[in-house]
């Protein structure tokens, strides 16, 4: 029998309800699972003072797969940078390497209204943000403050880019649109931006290894533009760490339901990381109220890019649509005429279906 | 007697017929212009070899303000950088040393349905952004191409603030949100970026000097996304030039009518530089197609915001909103039951209202 040590790590506010609900989730797809729960983030900070302990890292590298929840909440707010639940988040994303970040916003048909877009833009939108996830201006250096030649206070960061980071991060998406419709758009800056040229320069070079996969550019201020304009164009988006931060948030918010949204980030080798794009939700906490269908969406990702379980992925993604349709709905996607439930109770009725 | 000199930089595609329309209604304001034509972009690249020259620059700098029409083509979509036509926008912004991009984006009552925002969403949009336009990661150096320590090729910018630049950003801001509804929402990333964390510093600093302003801070992911989720939520947005560039393309197309939406670039002294926020449309160009308001409009700003002339730009912009009213509209916002009008005819239905 085939068996996985997922590591959860449930992190703030509603990240424990959230990954309680979708371990349940897991562990009905019909494997064998060992879960180790480590803490991260503000909770990790609280415990034992910094955000990501050094045995949470080596956990979550020993195993198969993370499952992350949510990080952050006012407590935390004010601490300096290398005390912020975000930095935690920052530094296993580099720690486990997972340099692509996959971000899919599909607006369901059970959903479409939740979206602020009037129904015919909206509907059957169904795209994929391909964001590189551990450099680009995150990371680059120099960074940090000093002083400039008129001995004035600076801040400055570096937005930095190789052929090697370019050329990975390309050939995931390049991959994934071949999986999906063919068709990948890559966002930049290259009419401004040296990294930007370059990043434009090598994903045109690589096009030529992937020709069933028709390759478009758009600068950035466009693409965030034409997600409104148009989000039925895309199909695959691929961009930079900052570019991807903006639009793939940007396009989550298209579909009117951030509580439904998973994503996926992967490296090289080594386990990939999971998680709902939503945050951690402190208005919320520890009520019942929060929607754990992004989370359960995610160990779908976890099954399908982490472990290759594509069948139990498609599976849960099954069991999820269905919840739907019986009319289960917690808060933030409720409309007249849906049953009101909480965070376990969709759990559950995820679980009768999976 | 009032007098100004006004240079005109009509530049490529539908620039010269939009700004031919623009200086007809300038010249019926009321008030006496000298006007100088220069080149600029793709059409100096070709007159010229450059995309600004000199005298372009020098005649611009000796006027009392700068209308441009739009730069840019397919013609020279290949072109190296220095001999881009974007090149000649970014040196002449840097040369006029205009640092405060003003950006409104207004859903007009007669315009609501050009929008892809649900009515409800979109009615009642009045927003400015301020963007910062000559510093950041446009024009922070060290930038380029190089090589790493593995000796692989990069590609690098730089994003820098100092606080003089922050500074009279932010004091152009919280006296553009004085004027409006006082409320300033100041975007950055300063959960990773140190230029952003000096950035957020120094706004909250300058806020004490501006208490009629309510003033929060918002990352700008979250920004991308409640721009779509709520966009009444904002009066007044302040952010860096990349931020900027971005956000207020996305707020621009929640409109649905970009072909309506002026902008002014203002510096510490000297003349301000005021364009529409549309491209120059190659595919419409010389059809007579092209939708004058934007210029017109930018006009209205030029007088404001440039010359001091208020009430000569409220007749503009009042003229522009019964033009509106008596139903004439371009292709880019035509709906049924209104009257189809071509650039030239629509400037002329304007001129009739002023
Ligand atoms: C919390 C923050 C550092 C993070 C990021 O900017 O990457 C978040 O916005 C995200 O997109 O996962
Ligand atoms: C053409 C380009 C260089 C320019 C910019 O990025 O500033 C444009 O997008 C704008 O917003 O005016």
């Amino acid at each position: 029998e085939r068996s996985y040590s997922v590591t959860l790590l449930p992190g703030d506010g509603i990240g424990p309800e959230v990954v309680a609900v979708a371990k349940d989730v897991l562990s009905l797809a019909g494997i064998n699972f060992q879960f180790k729960e480590m803490p991260i983030g503000g909770s990790a900070l609280d415990a034992v003072g910094v955000p990501l302990p050094d045995e949470t890292l080596d956990t979550a590298k020993s195993s198969d797969a993370v499952l992350l929840g949510a990080i952050g909440g006012y407590k935390w707010d004010k601490n300096e940078k290398h005390l912020k639940p975000e930095t935690g988040l920052l530094q296993i994303r580099a720690g486990l390497g997972v340099f692509a970040n996959l971000r899919p916003a599909a607006v369901l048909p059970q959903l479409v209204d939740a979206s602020t877009l009037k129904k015919e833009v909206a509907e059957g939108v169904d795209l994929m943000v391909v964001r590189e996830l551990t450099g680009g201006i995150y990371f680059g250096k120099p960074r940090g403050f000093g002083t400039n030649d008129n001995n004035e206070d600076i801040g400055f960061n570096t937005e930095v880019y190789s052929v090697s980071e370019i050329d990975r991060i390309a050939r995931v998406a390049f991959e994934v649109a071949r999986k999906r419709n063919g068709k990948l758009c890559s966002v930049d800056k290259a009419n401004v931006l040296e990294a930007s040229m370059l990043w434009r320069k090598r994903v045109t070079i690589l096009a030529s290894e992937y020709p069933d996969v028709e390759l478009t550019h758009m600068y950035v201020d466009n693409a965030a533009m034409q997600l409104i304009r148009d989000p039925k164009q895309f199909d695959t988006i691929v961009t930079n760490n900052i570019f991807g931060d903006i639009l793939s948030d940007e396009a989550s918010m298209l579909t009117g339901s951030i509580g439904m949204l998973p994503s996926a980030s992967i490296g090289a080798s080594g386990p990939g990381l999971f998680e709902p794009i939503h945050g951690s939700a402190p208005d919320i906490a520890g009520q019942d109220k929060a929607n754990p269908l992004a989370t359960v969406l995610s160990v779908a990702m976890l099954l399908k890019y982490g472990l290759g379980e594509e069948s139990a992925a498609t599976r849960i993604e099954a069991a999820v649509i269905e919840t739907l349709n019986r009319g289960f709905r917690t808060g933030d996607i409720f409309s007249s005429g849906t049953t009101l439930v909480g965070c376990k109770r969709m759990g559950e009725e995820v679980l009768k279906c999976v």
